[in-house]
């Protein structure tokens, strides 16, 4: 096997980014690698960044100026890292952490790269126990996936070896069940709001509706009025509605009536 | 105060179902209170609950034959509730668990009656914490809202004394908060299956996304592609969907887009 994991000395990492997914990626990393270098549009972010760690310096991007390294990782906006593939020269192991990007953006200009994609959502100033973290890989051929495979079980035990459509479904999939749920629960925090009450009381029925939807998938774990029949309180919370909140409990009650009347 | 229970006797009370809410409610008021019977359309079905009680006798519900008590709880379909508190005598204090259903569905037959509304959902075999659940009560007078206080202060602290309008929409958020994510869940299970992969590989995600949502509330934990005003992610996925999950993406986008891209 010439994965370059299975040397003695650690491999040398440059991250690309000192937003939240760098800054979780780096920490749960460092000292797993050697995080040789922080490189960001802002130096003072690549420093923030830089001080929390074994040994990194903070380098201000500079496409004529990379380290030389092991691997290096993009955690940065999806644009970016189309600009940063195609106008940063480097000779080793190129990955991005996104789940949006196909891993080809690299094959211009790389010949060995990939894909390292945590899925889970990151905040700087929370704890993510990243060993709980499902990561998914995906390799320019099969040896790289295989050092990918390496580098990604130094952070977590679930690692799905997935291509570039399976992270795209599974992207989608997260922004229905992630980013659209926050959207309704911002709308029930504005309706609460009406009425004195503030979004913490939804917190134990939160949490026992996540947990059967986990428990026995959320197919099974559909209550409430539609998926009941139970037209009267539909209308009748439809008439106190208005605007995208109207349109929003119209058009969700009418998909669970779909699925769950006929 | 006459609150019957501030005697030294407990208050003898009947429960009106045997399904979720009525079985995780008895199960929590015995034997804080004394449950002398459950009625229920199937007397199998009381039988069950009664069971799994200090002393309580099944009964099949017959509105002529309803045993003396101080407390009636109806805690069935909203449907039923109308029925029954139109249809059966008893002197005590009636009362509903509902959250859409007015207080005043007692006010032409009885002459104290309120409500308590356990804001949780209930699945029998599912143990449930009921000291951490909000209870939200109202009574027809305010002697009764102290006795019915009392009642919900032997299962949880958190009571909150919150009229019809209030109580409505509690129930409008929960159907966005719980029933409406459950929809999207669903949605983002039937995605997942596409890619051969089980929805607990959104576990993580899912859980740090409402911890972030407690914690910060959902405006400000809102993230994903809508709310960073990334078209091209948005269409691109939109490109891939159809039918109701195509129109759920699309109004739920804009809705995101509409709050915080102004």
């Amino acid at each position: 096997m010439g994965s370059r994991l299975n040397k003695p000395t650690v491999p040398r990492v440059v991250i690309f980014g000192s937003g939240n997914v760098a800054t979780h990626l780096a920490a749960a990393l460092d000292p797993k690698v050697e995080i040789t270098h922080i490189v960001s549009r802002d130096k003072s972010h690549a420093l923030a960044l830089a001080s929390r760690l074994k040994r990194a310096e903070a380098v201000e991007y500079d496409c004529s100026n990379i380290p030389e390294a092991d691997i290096y990782i993009l955690s940065v906006n999806d644009d970016s890292i189309t600009t940063i593939a195609h106008s940063t020269p480097g000779s080793g192991l190129w990955l991005h952490t996104s789940g949006s990007v196909p891993v080809d953006v690299f094959a211009q200009s790389k010949s060995r790269f990939g894909v390292l994609y945590p899925l889970q959502t990151f905040s700087k100033n929370v704890a993510v126990d990243m060993a709980k973290v499902p990561l998914f890989i995906e390799g320019s051929d099969s040896e790289v996936t295989a050092e990918i495979e390496s580098l990604a079980r130094l952070l977590s035990p679930r690692v799905v070896v997935a291509g570039s459509d399976t992270r795209r479904k599974l992207h989608i999939a997260a922004v229905f069940a992630c980013n659209f749920a926050t959207r309704l629960w911002a709308i029930a925090d504005g309706i609460l709001a009406e009425a004195g009450l503030g979004f913490d009381v939804l917190g134990p029925l939160l949490q026992a509706t996540l947990d059967k939807s986990l428990a026995v998938g959320p197919v099974k774990a559909q209550t409430g009025p539609a998926s009941r029949g139970d037209l009267n309180v539909v209308n009748s919370h439809l008439s106190t509605l208005s605007g995208d909140n109207e349109k929003i409990y119209r058009l969700i009650s009418d998909s669970i009536m779909n699925s769950y009347q006929n």
